[in-house]
């Protein structure tokens, strides 16, 4: 059991950490840093939270876990920040949904102050944002995504992940660039899509959503989710989601073809191939 | 109440407005015209149809409603199949996601032959097919869009909506080619990119499914769909598609641009501005 979990950042997935940990009874003591007084005040009114406090020092001062899930754009300040109030003995975690520079920035910090950081990204955000839309059910049959590399704590990593899984997710190791490539393909690349999709109608003909059934509802529900929280993946990720923008680029453009050429069979062949790729998934 | 409704294929649209016209009793008779014997016998067995025929003229022949509702690239060639055969007073509408084409060739035949012809496409499809995902709510709350012209017979324009409400749908006249314009942007283009962001993982790194989260899985649940009836939707309205692609095009590499210059507050902006097109959704 853990002593004192901090949890920085009392958004959609700091706040279902802190009421997920509460809920399985993972921490004797559970502590939030945040900005906003509202979120924090309700957080300790439902009981998620035993303490909170605006002051980032004073509250990872005695804690022997650490969640960072302030907006990704300020994880690499926040660890900063934080690292050298953080006990010796203490093991810290981020939820940020591109993990290299993090993590790089966590080797940096640990080279003249060793600690034990492995970072996660749970698979499991919304288009919903705040504590409001917290839930301790988040993670449970989710998939968390931890980036250990060869310079971690061995030790860390099995405490990390064990955290996840005990939140009732599906954990999975990648190296973090690895993760961050996989991440552009399946999660940033289609919220670029899903917005792009809207604003086509936009540039079209508005009137259209006039009509639109559930598979514009269903394809576009991501590009709902809030525009600072994506313009942070976006850029923070920038590197693998131009790749990702790469693969496609070429996938719509062979398909615009075989649509252009009429060639129905060749059609029939490449979407049946695309169509047992989705079927595939787990 | 109609006579004798006759629903020509009988697969997820057809077997529902068989189903739906028996639960809402808007026929006192109704049958059924298809090719596979088994999807025939099922509705027979489940009391949805009174008789079930693979011969279009003697399905057709008695009927004063007429559904056809066989795959989109098949549909004009039945039609024409049809038309002689139809009673004087019969009313014939059909469910095909373009209506362009369709309404040409209706006016063509009635032309020569004048019949009651009112196009319809009930946006109320679904990544699954056939009979057995038929359902006799299929249409409740659905929005069916009728496409009648200026040369369309005013008392069938008013029978066909009818005929929808009564099934529980919203339904929304726009001309043909302003229908397919629209559908080509909230129904075909979101398709085609549903399509193209599965292929985009295959062509990236397919391990990356590993990974993939809810935004995935609902971007591209429609590219689950049956490859052969989307195949015919996008080459019947290829036109209407290419032009969708454009501003989809446009649209994808304007966010693309703002992402590569790292420009927050204009990249915040921008999604701000799709965010509130698509918080407007009906």
């Amino acid at each position: 059991v853990i002593a004192q979990l901090t949890v920085v950042g009392l958004g959609l997935l700091g706040g279902s950490v802190a009421k997920a940990a509460r809920s399985y009874g993972l921490a004797r003591r559970i502590v939030a840093v945040g900005r906003s007084p509202g979120g924090l005040q309700a957080a300790l009114g439902d009981g998620s939270v035993d303490d909170v406090t605006t002051d980032l020092a004073e509250g990872v001062a005695r804690a022997d876990w650490v969640v960072l899930a302030t907006p990704v754009a300020t994880l690499n300040t926040v660890l900063t920040d934080v690292w050298p109030r953080l006990a010796a003995d203490a093991t810290i975690t981020d939820v940020g949904s591109a993990k290299a520079s993090i993590v790089r920035t966590a080797e940096r910090l640990a080279a003249d102050r060793p600690r034990a950081f492995v970072g996660s990204h749970p698979m499991a955000g919304s288009e919903q944002s705040g504590y409001t839309a917290a839930r301790s059910d988040l993670f449970q049959g989710a998939t968390v995504v931890v980036t250990p590399t060869e310079r971690s704590v061995p030790d860390a990593v099995k405490r990390v992940t064990g955290f996840w899984e005990r939140l009732g997710a599906r954990v999975t190791a990648l190296d973090p660039d690895v993760h961050d490539a996989h991440a552009a393909l399946v999660s940033h690349l289609p919220h670029l899509v899903a917005y792009a999709l809207v604003d086509a109608v936009g540039r079209g003909d508005r009137a259209s959503l006039q009509i639109a059934g559930r598979g514009f509802k269903d394809t576009t529900r991501i590009a709902a989710a809030a525009p600072q929280v994506w313009r942070e993946i976006f850029l923070t990720n920038r590197r693998a989601l131009e790749g990702a923008l790469g693969h496609f680029r070429k996938a719509l453009a062979d398909l615009e073809a075989l649509v252009a050429r009429g060639d129905a069979d060749a059609l029939d062949r490449r979407l049946a191939e695309i169509k047992a790729l989705r079927d595939g998934l787990p």
